[in-house]
């Protein structure tokens, strides 16, 4: 198996130098584990995240899975920081109820300009997803 | 030109009724204009919502959006505030400027059980959209 | 693991009797593999699915997909000849070479009135996949 | 008002010399309008097209709006033969009746490497849409 081109902790070493303000101690995103084109990021349960009816907000589970094809893309190409989202299909499939949430990327594709992924969200302990995501990246000083 | 089920203020009323925790004076979301099927909502420029770069960041987009189709299926069908978005499709066109976001809702389909639309977000006095949007909205109490 | 709603003969014979003109000998489509909410379908190679350049038409591959998508909707609920989709999205990730083309489907729901779903496409004998779907079928009987 | 890099005289020229297979006198799809970034199609009525039930069937639909993305690219950028769809979203909005297709193409971003647009598929005379499509095209030899 290929390794991650960086680590969990060089990831989140970057992202505190690039990106201060979206991620910091406390700003409630880990980083769970990194493999090759594959990572798994959480997010902790915060009250804030929740909308009405106590379920956590949709665009808290696109953030999220947003944030983790963000690392996946960092895991198989390196330091690309001007990587920016083009698309994003989300798919909402049961209310998320309150708990931490985690978040399963995966890339489907790294090519010199796009990566193409996937993403499944899910609560911490269960096994039924909430939501599901396809996203693609562009990536500015690709080669091609 | 058939008329909306609800007005903007009635819709408003609603919603500060229904979610007082999503929607509430100084929120940042008003409603600007409600046609049937057809509305325009507004955010309201805060720094909270900026992400590295200065730029407005992707889930801000999506909440808007996703609001200006809610607000949409309220002006088709009257109050539903137990219909839930199933799918939503995002196209990032340009990284936004910090200004005030305007989102033009228009549904496509209104049926008994699904409602599908479409919303251009824009920065207040540009012509050229920031992102692009198809939502579905599941009906709960629907016919069907 | 729960056994699927009809097997893979009894989808075939279904469709068979239900959609003569789309489903029948020699029409390209074989069911492969039928589980609970999860199957395998198979596009036998023919040239009237190429385009210019000699990969398999993007329409070929979302075809396939959406018949993969509805045997697994047959597979989860039993015979729903009346379900339709009602969104698909397609990421193109390598164009295909001249070969059978399978497609592996799995709902990621099976709702009342909704099921949703991926699929992935590759070519038989090879890993990486040529095109990635995610799909919703509305359920016209559903109890919902 | 821009002009359009190419006029349809000049597009559909081009199609029949470089796609011979898939663009012919007969073929069932026409140019009718071409403006800077936006464009008309048609997919002329065949039986062909049809699925069980007597409706045109998605991927009829599908291959119309992907060819509308692709004319629309050409009137923004020229001859671009290599440019191909990365991503398409479609919702199906109502069954078709058995008439000619008509599907409006609009460009809502022309970049270096990617172009985003909007399709809007109805059928000759019916206001009403019967799909909506969203498609990423990737501009191979581009600048970016």
């Amino acid at each position: 198996m290929r390794p991650p081109a960086l680590s969990a902790r060089e990831i989140a070493d970057l992202l505190r130098q690039e990106f201060p303000q979206a991620f910091y101690e406390g700003c409630g995103l880990t980083i769970e584990r990194v493999d090759y084109a594959a990572v798994r990021v959480r997010r902790h349960f915060h009250e804030d995240t929740l909308r009405p009816g106590g379920t956590i907000s949709g665009p808290t589970m696109m953030e999220l899975a947003d944030f983790a094809m963000y690392v996946a893309v960092f895991s198989a190409i390196g330091a690309q920081p001007l990587a920016v989202t083009t698309n994003l299909t989300i798919n909402f499939l049961r209310k998320p109820a309150q708990a931490d949430l985690l978040a399963d990327a995966k890339l489907l594709k790294v090519g010199k300009r796009l990566a193409v992924g996937e993403v499944t969200v899910f609560l911490d302990g269960q096994e039924e997803p909430v939501a599901h995501v396809t996203a693609t990246y562009s990536i500015p000083n690709g080669a091609g």
